[in-house]
């Protein structure tokens, strides 16, 4: 479990690295980002954040601008790759949103993906131990954070695992998977017709399931996303937010849409969002 | 001479487009950026970025994060590509120096670049005066800027035009041409052996020629960049400065290198920089 660094860059008051190390969990070599801030608090609180489809983990790195931000509030970022890379299965380069690059966060069961599409697992598990063995990074202090599909993880992720993301936040998430055509794609790949497998990869199902006794959930969704009605459904979050008392704050943005234009526009907020329920 | 409107997105108080038109001076079609802040005052000063070997407009857009600080200072920023392109000539695509992306913001005088590799007129006659007539840019508050070969570029063009660009700063310039191998090449393939010309394209020697009346000219330059002692050489330009009272700040960064991370931690200083003179 050795850890290589690609390439390292000083941006900011910190460093931006970009790392693979080999993953047993998905059995493949595995990229993540990793920001690390100049100050000299130790061990520091960290952020997962958590890409969207066809995405790599140099998208969030170069588009975002976040590193200012972090610089700032002292918080470490951990940006993976959005699936496993390079096994050569049966469909996995097919298309934009099954397989390479669309790993939804979730542990896939069905054939050919299950040794591998463990991105769950990686996320929950493989990657903060691994991180953490490496950087100074303090694990009782986690937030979780994505865009559009990593949005969807990072939520997902975050009600089923409270005790280790503290605070979780969402640009433009697929707020439900089994009312998203991306969603209902990837669940019937990864897990088949065991509806019961589907229901625990969606968001609102979860929020139903689990709620939520951290901070309120915050989410971005520009007005202008042209995913926005299809897609990403927001409204559905809404509704079982309230339906069962777990605080959100979902803000509307007019006028931005998907892209990490958008992402850059509100990012400094939501690293300050984290920043403040983790240090 | 039309306009036409590649994308357009949303991000921070502004729109970000990426536009296109048949360029009369370099025989192309031509991209470019524009990025238009939403702040009301109208017609606005205007910062004309030119991006090193090897880019596109879409870099600076993407990478450097210049969108949140010119929202805040009501300036538009255009960017345009760094050469002309697909236009077929023999050895245009052979190297990354030479030709495509490396059209080094002059106006070739041999063969076959003479024809098409007009970037120098592109920048001070057409472009401003076909921006102008699109968007609501005040023509008489003008900076310029850039990175690398395109800090070169600013600095020799406001140095030959101090009427019509009031302020200038770069990046990591090639401060002088003719001590550097990417300069060399350059000048020999443009402009043959024509030592006069050559000088004409010198940031040093157009310093030592003409000053600069303006306001300091802003530069930074990181320590670790690795193009800093074969290339880049700003000592000479602080030489050329000092030897003539020309006004220079050159901040040397340590740590930082010759990539967009590094323009990224300071481009909202050039930024204030420049709007600190041109509003």
């Amino acid at each position: 479990m050795s850890l290589e660094i690609i390439s390292q860059h000083k941006i900011f008051a910190g460093t931006q690295l970009v790392c693979s190390h080999q993953s047993t969990v998905l059995g493949c070599t595995m990229r993540f980002g990793v920001f690390l801030p100049d100050i000299q608090t130790q061990p520091k609180p960290a952020v997962f954040w958590l890409s969207g489809l066809t995405c790599t983990e140099e998208n969030f790195i170069t588009k975002s601008g976040f590193q200012q931000y972090a610089a700032e509030c002292g918080l470490v970022i951990i940006n993976p790759d959005t699936s496993p890379r390079g096994l050569g299965l049966n469909g996995e380069d097919d298309s934009y949103d099954i397989g390479t690059g669309a790993g939804f966060y979730c542990d896939a069961t069905e054939q050919p993906w299950a040794p591998h599409y463990k991105m769950y697992s990686y996320i929950t598990q493989e990657l903060p131990s691994f991180v953490a063995k490496h950087f100074p990074v303090d694990l009782s202090r986690l937030g979780i954070f994505g865009h559009s599909m990593g949005g969807h993880g990072a939520l997902a992720i975050a009600l089923k695992n409270p005790d280790l993301f503290k605070s979780v936040s969402a640009f433009s998430p697929i707020c439900s998977t089994l009312h998203s055509p991306w969603g209902q794609k990837a669940l019937s790949h990864y897990f088949g017709d065991n509806q019961d497998l589907w229901a625990n990869e969606d968001v609102c199902e979860l929020t139903c399931k689990y709620g939520w006794q951290g901070p309120t959930i915050l989410v971005d969704q520009g007005s202008d996303d042209p995913f926005l009605t299809e897609q990403l459904k927001p409204q559905l979050l809404t509704q079982a937010c309230s339906d069962t008392n777990t605080p959100l704050t979902l803000r509307m943005q007019p006028g931005y849409d998907h892209s990490y234009y958008f992402i850059a526009s509100f990012i400094g907020e939501h690293i300050h969002f984290h920043a403040q329920h983790l240090t």
